[in-house]
């Protein structure tokens, strides 16, 4: 598949990059492919666990709206944590006014996932996808997290389908979500998108089931389940279930919100901490179907670089 | 010491106990101290990871309101998971209506946490205290947990003590507090208690120090912290840090939440998940004081057994 040639901007807003050398041969990589490659000074910057200072991190986001020329990609080094720490902070006018002039794509997921939905509250669109180090600078890169990558960034309208278990579904509305930890912590304070019709698209990494039970649970006793349309599950990588569950696992918790909620909740998307994973516009209009065993996400309505 | 013998009513609103021998250990050793313990059949019983059904688990508590002798101590059999998925059907003004006809203590910690702050928004006052497995039941009991637990049950007035590094603090408040992830999983429910003088006691296990503080943050960024006198933080038991960190640590996330809160944090109560715990009245009037590198809360107006 041949690529048109990008700008690449690095931010590393999270946990310091302990891989320094996938983050590196990922630059690499991405240069021998034709792409610019900016701001790989941050990779091996560090304080204590972070990828720097919180000045520091907070002003690799917060330049953006500064920048003379804007790239085409804003691209997170990894995830880890941080962002947390920044989001009072953040310059919301300034980077929404500045990333409407021209269509960039902010990509990342994980910890980063609170940027993006912080930024969403302002209007902001951006991209769960792969993070600089722990995909593209993966062993083996995938070809499919990388493919859908590219389709996700410069098709104004694409459709990702998978296998599931069928069920009647037919709903569109608001495409959100990305990692349900960060997603949950963002109950309660101004960050998180009070959208009406959300279709919330979740995964995470080294969480029992039984966490992401009470993280879903949190989110329908706070009335945010029932303003969405639908539930969209991806990867829950690492989980390490025990004897002590005896048949408690996903499934469990899917059979119970769908109980509490009535809402329809799709799983079976490849999108997360996998190494295969899609890359999802937040933010954009989404129409969810199942049909037979089929389920499809028709997106549209993100940015699009030309 | 020699202690009155009361009577133990045991409830099992969350996990399976997979310490049976534990369990009943602890109701032998209570029972010869002429204690009387009921509802023992619920030790053993199980659903999946948890204790039982949800509707068996959620009647152990909501029976409590129609008992016709209510027992001195109602005794959580152990955490674990299970008590979130409760909150909406607890019988909140019945249970209200009984338990304060006269002074029943009802007792326990970890995951109990969120059914206890449930009942302190309908004014049910209770103990974050031992369990009947984990403490009660332990290889060797702590002394200091009994006697502190005796104490806090027994006494309309007492002081707990405690060494800590030297700050210029003395507020009055209501105490609350107990397990932060369950604390934090209540943020934007109906059931987290919207107190405006709240002495904030938190405590934690198997929870690395980043995410004690996401949890901090999340309830400083709703703007719970501002409602707050202090906080007073116990133990955070099997935390396990790694080279990672990098200096990262507990006094870190201590540092940053006075910082951006400008509240008193006072550490080193022996409170949670370690072996010595005291027992601590929530919804109790508190004062909390240091001078020197000694702390004291003086808690009073909690429901006494005579």
């Amino acid at each position: 598949m041949s690529v048109t040639p990008r700008s690449f901007h690095l931010i590393a807003p999270s946990g310091y990059c302990l891989n320094q050398a996938a983050a590196f041969l990922a630059v690499e990589r991405l240069r021998a492919q034709g792409h610019q490659v900016n701001q790989t000074a941050i990779i091996p910057r560090r304080d204590r666990r972070f990828a720097g200072t919180d000045a520091e991190r907070l002003q690799d986001v917060n330049a953006l709206a500064a920048l003379p020329t804007l790239p085409d990609i804003v691209l997170a080094v990894r995830g880890g944590y941080g962002a947390s720490r920044l989001l009072p902070y953040l310059d919301y006018p300034g980077l929404a006014a500045r990333l409407r002039e021209q269509p960039v794509a902010l990509c990342g997921h994980s910890d980063f996932t609170a940027i993006q939905l912080a930024l969403l509250t302002h209007g902001v669109k951006s991209f769960s996808g792969p993070l600089l180090a722990g995909n593209f600078g993966a062993e083996v890169v995938s070809d499919f997290t990388v493919d859908h990558f590219w389709r996700a960034l410069t098709s104004p309208e694409f459709t990702l389908g998978w296998q599931t278990p069928p069920q009647n579904v037919d709903v569109s509305g608001t495409v959100w979500g990305g990692n349900l930890a960060m997603i949950t912590s963002l109950v309660g304070t101004p960050w998180l998108p009070a959208l009406s019709d959300g279709i919330l698209v979740i995964e995470d990494v080294n969480e029992h089931p039984y966490k992401i039970e009470r993280m879903l649970l949190q989110l329908a006793q706070s009335g945010i389940l029932a303003r969405q349309k639908a539930i969209v599950t991806g990867s829950f990588t690492a989980a390490n279930l025990s004897a002590y569950d005896n048949g408690y696992d996903f499934d469990s918790v899917w059979t119970l919100i769908r109980q509490i909620t009535g809402l329809p909740l799709v799983t079976g998307l490849s999108f997360g901490h996998d190494r295969d994973t899609v890359t999802l516009p937040l933010g954009a209009h989404g129409n969810l179907k199942v049909e037979g065993n089929q389920a499809s996400l028709r997106l549209s309505g993100h940015p699009t670089l030309r």
